[in-house]
């Protein structure tokens, strides 16, 4: 009787094992405040030992661009769409109260003055943390971005059935 | 014994089954970008043999709304409300850089050169692989959009307590 | 054999009572539209018998302040940021068609007419209904948002571990 009472736990433990905590993050927007978010959320499940993966997509791309990497889109639409959206984790812009720079500047003064790490900071924590970090590959040829142009650290390039693959497993599952 | 660690088993199994993938999206928003990656995810996901509901709700239900139906709100407030906000999934702006509809008209451009399938095409195709659509009644009222505007296709008319019902079998739920 | 049979199904019982339905809501936006929806999914959860928690971050922040607080941020920069961010359940902006305040309004109009509840209702209902409201201090001392200054009935002032610790836990965690 022992063991029939033990081996059903056993059987539920090894579920539990399969289904460890994981947490995936859609980050398709390029806001500073929702980076932010998903860069202490990642970065603080990583910390709390939850399997994290942060998937790019869409500006999201942005925050994983270098500052000032040149844009080699080959046709002009791309690269004139590159133009625009100019990428690099340090400058994001805020949601709201962006007011053509002034808003964010003031946001990140604040940051500074009472020592909070910033998107470049958070970022480099969630890759020292084994985040795992997928851009996305189909709004990447949309948005005219390279993969010579992205940071070092790209775990993967992949589409929408590697995002799916994980996310089916995580208990945590948002999209920002 | 060996009933017995059989048993246990295929009780997991029963809960796994009872558990099948299931995905549920609400899609909040009428932006072209944010629409795409529902859809993209919807189809991946439906394509995947997961089981998908999508709930469509404020400016999402311009993505179903049929391009260029007659409003036919009662009062004029809702009416007035109609006109400003148009419908129809082939007129959805971007997040960013909508830039007057230039930028959008860019951005389509570019999937049409790289023959990308749009969110009408998208839509389709989830239509087609059984994606469950909901339109949120709540909002529906709210935002003078009546059935009559709608696209064919729509499996249910309602709210929150059937997207809950579903949700909360899911495994991937996304707030989009 | 009889237990051995039992033994499982019971064991599975506390497994799905150890993971009863939870909803997690992190509410970064401040836009009406989407604290509407917030608030609606919170309160249907929560009469539906599941355990909500709301983690209220950023601009989301500015659905729990109180109407006409004054601020009382130390430093001169978190004390403009206020100014500009004003908060207050009633203040919130569409965000989409807010037009200097009119298209909110208009909304908020039909919102009367057809006796719909608005965020404060549903706000105020959530917490009858137990929904457990926790405020981000990260984002509150980034924002220059100071405690006396939201209102009563927050039962948790907390950052992003506490909100994790939750989540894992829960079937339903969105973000706004």
């Amino acid at each position: 009787m022992i063991a029939t009472q033990i081996e059903p736990m056993s059987a539920l433990a090894q579920l539990q094992e399969s289904k460890p905590d994981r947490v995936t993050i859609v980050l398709l927007s390029g806001d500073l405040d929702k980076a932010m978010a998903a860069f202490i959320i990642a970065t603080g499940a990583a910390a709390m030992g939850m399997r994290v993966t942060m998937f790019f997509t869409f500006w999201g791309l942005n925050t994983i661009r270098r500052s000032g990497a040149t844009r080699s889109a080959k046709d002009w639409l791309r690269r004139m769409f590159g133009l625009l959206n100019r990428g690099g984790a340090d400058t994001l812009p805020l949601s709201r109260f962006h007011f053509g720079g002034l808003g964010t500047k003031m946001m990140q003064t604040v940051m500074k003055q009472n020592r909070m790490p910033g998107v470049p900071e958070l970022m480099q924590t969630a890759l020292e943390l084994d985040v795992r970090f997928i851009a996305c590959t189909t709004t990447m040829g949309l948005m005219g971005i390279t993969k010579d142009t992205l940071i070092d650290g790209i775990d993967q390039f992949a589409g929408v059935t590697t995002y799916l693959a994980e996310a089916k497993q995580g208990s945590v599952n948002l999209f920002i």
